[in-house]
C-alpha cells in the first residue's frame, strides 16, 4: 500500500475518534496550541528564515516573499485567532431538528464535523495555523499541503500543533498530518473513498488545476468576476462612491469589483464623475462602445468582460434595462458577488432574485463579501459551489449532520398494510 | 456546439427564470400537471403498452416488467403524490438567518434553487413525473434521462408535463427537457460548468458508473450495507423483532440489514432463538467461526462482510466489545444506516456518536430510514454524501442558500483602518 494511502486512512481512523471528543476538551486543545506557539515561536522564526532566504536566492517576487513571511507580528496573529475561535460556539453537537415519529420513536438531525479534510495552501504558513484551528473546533482530521517554498515552516508548525494535540488527548493522533510534497498531495485527490471534502486556498489556478484532478466535493471558488449594476434609479453620488470602493478598496482580491455595468440614461452623467475619480486612483479604464461616447476608456472585447483582472483595472458597459445588467452577470460572472445601486426597491428585489450569485447586494460595496464582514468568525474560504456550502464559509462549512433515531424496539412491519400503525410526525422545538 | 451543450444551456436560462417564480404558481403548475395526466392517461398507458411488449420480446426479468409497467394505478399514484406536494411548505425563499452588520446594513441568508438538476432513473417511468414534480415545487430545472426500455412512456410523460407547464407559465420553457440516449446523458456529466447536481436513481452499477464518469456534485448512495448490532445489554425478544424486520421485511431495499453482529455474551441465547426465525422465513446465513459455534451457518470470509445481498441472506459476526462492533461497521459497512439494540444509553450513545453513517438507530429497524417515514415528505434520495445532503433527502436537498445583503450605500474603506467603524453583527429574529 503506497504512503499516502495509509496516511489518509490513518486520518480517517482519527476522523471517527474525533467526533466524540467534547468542545471542552477542543477548547482546551486549542489553547494548547496556542501557548505552544507562543513557546516555540524562536524555532518557527528560524525555520523561517531558511525558507526566506532560500526563495530570496530563487528570486521569488517580493509580494509572494511578504505572504511567506511568518514572523512574530504573524505569530501574535494566529494565537489571537485561535483565540477568538475558542470563544466561539459549537459547531458540532446542535440539534437541526427534532420530531417525534410515533410514541416513543424520537428522529433527530444532529450536526456532525465531516470527517477528512484535505487543504491545499500556498505560501502563507499562517493558513496551516488557521486550518488546523479550524479542524480542531469542528472536530475534523486534516490533511495539509503548503507551499513548498514554506516547506520547513508548514513542517515546524505542523509538528509544533500535532504534538500540542496529541499532548491533551492521545485521541488526536494523526488528526493533523503534513504533506510534503505535490505528487503527494496529487496522490490524494484520487482517494475519494477516504477524504471528504478539499479545500484549496489559493490562486484561481491552482483551484482550477485541483478541480480537473478530483472526484472529492471541493470548497472554494476558481474566480471572482464581481458587478456593480448602477440603476437608472440610482442615487449617483452613492454610486461613485461604492464603485469607487469595490474597485479601489483592495483590488487584489476575489470580491473586487471587475465590471461596472450603467443604465444608458445615467451613463453620461455617472461615467464623467466616476472617471475623473478613478483615474486619480489609477484606475485603467475599458469599455464597450457606447461607454467610450462618454469618456475615455481602451476599447474591449467581449470576452474581456470574463477577465478577472485583481488589478486597478475596470470593464465598463453601458446596459439598456435592468435585465440586460442581470443577464451579463449570469453570463460572464463568476456567481461570485454582485450589487445593484438603485433607489427602487422592486428594481432592487429582481436584481437579487434573478442574479444567480452566492452574495447579492443592494447599496453597498461588493466587498462586504467576506467571512468576517458576515459576522461568520473565522472563515473557511469564500465557495461559488451550488451544493452544501455557498458564500463566506465559516465553521459550519466543516459540519454535515446525521440522523439519530431512538426508539423501544419499534418495527417497520407494524406500519404496513391493514390496521396498520400511524406514524405522527410532531414536531418537537 | 453539440445539442446537448445546447440543452443543458437552455435549461440554465430556464433555472434564472425559474429563481422568480412564486409559490402560487409553482402550485398551480403542479395542479396543472395532475389534471393534464389525468385527462391524456390513455395516451401515456397506450405508449406503455409499447414499451411493454417490446420488453417482453426482449425477455426482460419479470421483476423489471413490473417496475416499467404504468397503468391506471400507477398514474393514481403519481397524481396524489403530486397533490400531497402541492400541500408542502415553500422550500425557497425561506430566511435561515438575518443578521444587522451595522445600521441599516441588514445581511439575510436566504434558501434558493440549485439551479440544473441532471437526473438519471432505471426502468420506472413514475420516477419521470415525480422528480418533475420536486423540481417545480423547489425551482429547479431539471434534465432527465430514463432507461430505453421505457423509452415510449419517459417521452410521453415529458410532452405532457412539460406543456402542461408552460401553459401555465411561460418561463417554464426548457424547464423540463428529456434525453433520449444514454450518448446524451454520458456528453451531460461532463458539462460540469452548466449542471449543478446530479441524481441517480437506480441500482449501485448505475450509481457507480455515473460516479465514475462525472465530476458534478452527486446525490445518492452507491450500497447499503446496514448493520444491527446486539449488545450485550439488549433486551433479547427485542433484538430478534428488530434484526427480522431489519432483514426480512422488505430485503431488497438499501436500508435493509445484511450484517448481523452480536455480543459474544448473549450470542449463544440470541443466535438460536434467532436462527430458527429466520430459517423459517427461508433466510441464508452465513457466519464467522463463533457464529458457527452456536448456530448452523455457511462459512463466510472476511470480505463478504462487505457484500450488500439485497436478498434474503444474512451475514453473522460474533464481537467481543461495542467498540468491536463500531469499528467493524465503519470499515466494512456503507455508511448508511446501521442500528444497536441495548439497554445500556451510554453505550447507545457511544455507538451513534462513533459510527459515521447517515443514521445510526437505537432501539428500532434501519428499514426506518427512508423519506416518508422521517417525515420529510417526498424523498429526493438517500443521500451517503458527508457534504450538503445526508440519509433521507427532502426537498431541502434540491435547495442551497444566497446571502443578500441590503444597505444606503456603505463601503468597506469606512471599516478600515483608525478610528474605523465597527460592525454590530446583531442577529435579527
Amino acid at each position: 500500500m503506497d504512503s499516502i494511502r495509509k496516511a489518509a486512512e490513518a486520518s480517517k481512523e482519527a476522523s471517527y475518534r474525533l467526533q466524540s471528543i467534547p468542545l471542552d476538551v477542543r477548547n482546551k486543545t486549542l489553547a494548547a496550541v496556542a501557548i505552544e506557539l507562543k513557546k516555540r515561536k524562536t524555532a518557527i522564526i528560524e525555520a523561517n528564515q531558511i525558507d526566506l532566504s532560500e526563495a530570496k536566492k530563487n528570486a521569488l517576487a517580493s509580494a509572494l516573499l511578504e505572504r511567506l513571511k511568518y514572523d512574530e507580528q504573524k505569530i501574535k496573529e494566529s494565537i489571537q485567532s485561535i483565540e477568538s475561535l475558542i470563544s466561539q460556539e459549537d459547531p458540532v453537537g446542535k440539534v437541526l431538528s427534532r420530531m417525534e415519529l410515533d410514541e416513543n420513536l424520537v428522529l433527530e438531525k444532529v450536526s456532525c464535523p465531516i470527517g477528512v479534510i484535505g487543504v491545499v495552501f500556498e505560501s502563507r504558513p499562517d493558513a496551516l495555523v488557521q486550518i488546523s484551528a479550524l479542524c480542531i473546533k469542528s472536530g475534523n482530521a486534516v490533511l495539509l499541503k503548503g507551499g513548498t517554498e514554506a516547506k520547513r515552516t508548514n513542517e515546524a508548525l505542523a509538528a509544533i500543533i500535532s504534538k500540542a494535540m496529541v499532548e491533551v488527548d492521545k485521541r488526536y493522533k494523526h488528526a493533523v498530518q503534513n504533506l510534503s510534497t505535490r505528487e503527494e498531495f496529487r496522490r490524494l485527490l484520487e482517494l475519494d473513498d477516504l477524504i471528504d471534502l478539499i479545500i484549496p486556498r489559493g490562486s484561481n489556478e491552482l483551484v482550477r488545476s485541483i478541480k480537473a484532478a478530483t472526484k472529492i466535493p471541493i470548497l472554494g471558488h476558481a474566480a471572482g468576476i464581481c458587478h456593480t449594476y448602477v440603476d437608472e434609479e440610482a442615487d449617483l453620488d452613492m454610486a461613485v462612491k461604492v464603485s469607487y470602493d469595490a474597485k479601489c478598496q483592495y483590488p487584489a482580491v476575489c470580491n473586487a469589483m471587475e465590471t461596472l455595468l450603467v443604465h444608458k440614461d445615467v451613463a453620461k452623467a455617472f461615467l464623467s464623475v466616476m472617471a475623473i475619480k478613478f483615474e486619480l486612483a489609477g484606475v485603467e479604464l475599458r469599455g464597450d462602445g457606447r461607454t467610450r461616447q462618454h469618456i475615455k476608456a481602451r476599447p474591449m472585447n467581449e470576452e474581456d468582460f470574463s477577465t478577472e483582472y485583481n488589478d486597478l483595472i475596470l470593464s465598463i458597459k453601458v446596459v439598456d434595462t435592468p435585465a440586460e445588467a442581470i443577464e451579463h452577470i449570469n453570463k460572464f460572472g463568476s456567481h461570485h458577488t454582485d450589487a445593484i445601486i438603485t433607489r427602487n426597491k422592486e428594481t432592487a428585489r429582481q436584481f437579487m432574485d434573478h442574479v444567480d450569485s452566492a452574495s447579492v447586494m443592494w447599496n453597498c460595496s461588493t466587498r462586504f463579501a467576506d467571512g468576517y464582514r458576515y459576522g461568520l468568525g473565522a472563515e473557511v474560504g469564500i465557495s461559488t459551489n451550488k451544493t452544501h456550502a455557498r458564500g463566506p464559509v465559516g465553521l459550519e462549512g466543516l459540519t454535515i449532520y446525521k440522523w439519530r433515531l431512538s426508539g423501544e424496539g419499534q418495527i417497520v412491519a407494524d406500519y404496513v398494510g391493514p390496521g396498520a400503525k400511524k406514524f405522527r410526525h410532531r414536531k418537537i422545538p
